[in-house]
């Protein structure tokens, strides 16, 4: 199972230890953990995932590997800056966002635009009164975030 | 001035008037306007902008200049699916937000994301209680859409 | 008929020169251009186009329109990098390479790659012996070039 | 070290074992290979990797991570068509083309572009007399292919 963990590239504490505790469940389960490649919300994920074994894939924006957080074991280069947000979404069997701002948001929107479960921990509350669509899946702990990514992952 | 429209590949008619008339007052003022140079929304926006004599740009998804509406002047072809997105908010100096789903949502992510302004008609209501971002601009008709627009536009 | 007119970012006077007279040939017989919208071969072929009246749009890389060289009339902002190259190949109905780098290399890769004519002046010579595959059209004159773009051009 | 390679997607049964050699000997050397994910030369060079129990990422061009080959371990989902050639030629630090259509010389003329070292095995011939320019290494065996990536790759 892949699964994405998306956030901002810098974080409080708290937001950091929700990520770091996600990437750790992930690999506790024996997944595979997706993300933006970064620092903050991507790179705690990324460490907690490494702390339990795991496999940690970074799709970063720039042109070189060396932008990587220390804990991605293999960066996948775009050079495509944000438009390298439809990958992590489409590469992702489901997606966690642990809060994030608006590159969060269009990841959120790519990957519920393409079928895949969103699941929420503190992040965008969202509502469009004109569709009934497919709502990301709001969750307290990393543990039911995880869970939940995988009950509903495709 | 570009400013882009972004909405659903098929909408209702009132959903199509409006985005008409958004793309008539574009034109009227001497905007050019950007799309995604579809159905629905784009390409009622785009009608609505050629019967004022307008420029309309519509960026497209898929291989070929073809898939474009009828009233696109300048197809940009970009074999790139809703990475296309992207594109669109960049180029805009403003984007005005007519409802739309989750594909409008990653456009209108990225706009705010990006530092431009974006209108919203019948759109997306978004709350993220960790940080303060700039919000869209919440509009009720057309014209209010197309002054924001030339207001805020960068 | 867009016409997509590559070559590199900074050029010699006699490359330029070449680059303007192809420029103001696609502008004469009412072609409009579309480029990478940077200097060099762009600037010039622009610049000969716009000398003719015709117009001119600029697929750029970069985050920002400003970037645009002064003689490109609709600047399309990809935010994309070198990705953007498929962009310019996709959109043009013929190409017409003038002399080139690597990246100009890659822009008529993907040209053919797409069944779209390239039209080669001072460009590079390909060869592979495992396949018959359509060739560079390789021309002269500025003239010579703009009417095989014209002949070939789908 | 992670080495790309690339090549057409069906492909004769000589340039077939050539692939599969060369995935075969980049995981000997316990290189990750990197490629587009789907048939022909990508899916050989897989199955040569995997044979010798490499890991193997395919960069795909569609929607689906069930297009990529069998022998993919990580597919990457981009969406983007040919536009992910940049992705292919940025992730790798090393490039082995083994033959190659046009889609293949994008690939080539990128990796050559962004400074990569591409070395060549039965695939184009290039020639560009303006400019003087870092050339495809040539070489005859899919061993010489790997030696030469690991000792020009960065």
């Amino acid at each position: 199972m892949r699964i994405g963990v998306i956030g901002t590239n810098s974080c409080s504490k708290e937001i950091g230890r929700l990520a770091y505790e996600v990437g750790r469940e992930i690999a506790q389960r024996g997944g595979s953990l997706i993300c933006g490649g970064l620092g903050g919300v991507m790179e705690q994920a990324c460490a907690g995932a490494k702390s339990a074994g795991g496999l940690t894939i970074g799709i970063l924006p720039g042109l070189s590997a060396s932008e990587a957080n220390h804990y991605v074991d293999i960066p996948i280069v775009t050079g495509m800056g944000y438009a390298r947000n439809v990958i992590v979404a489409l590469s992702s069997q489901a997606i966690i966002a642990v809060s994030g701002r608006y590159g969060t948001l269009s990841e959120i929107a790519y990957a519920l635009n393409f079928g895949k479960p969103v699941i929420g921990l503190r992040t965008w509350k969202l509502e469009q009164a004109d569709y009934e669509l497919p709502p990301i899946i709001g969750v307290t702990t990393a543990s039911e975030a995880v869970e939940a990514a995988y009950k509903h992952g495709n």
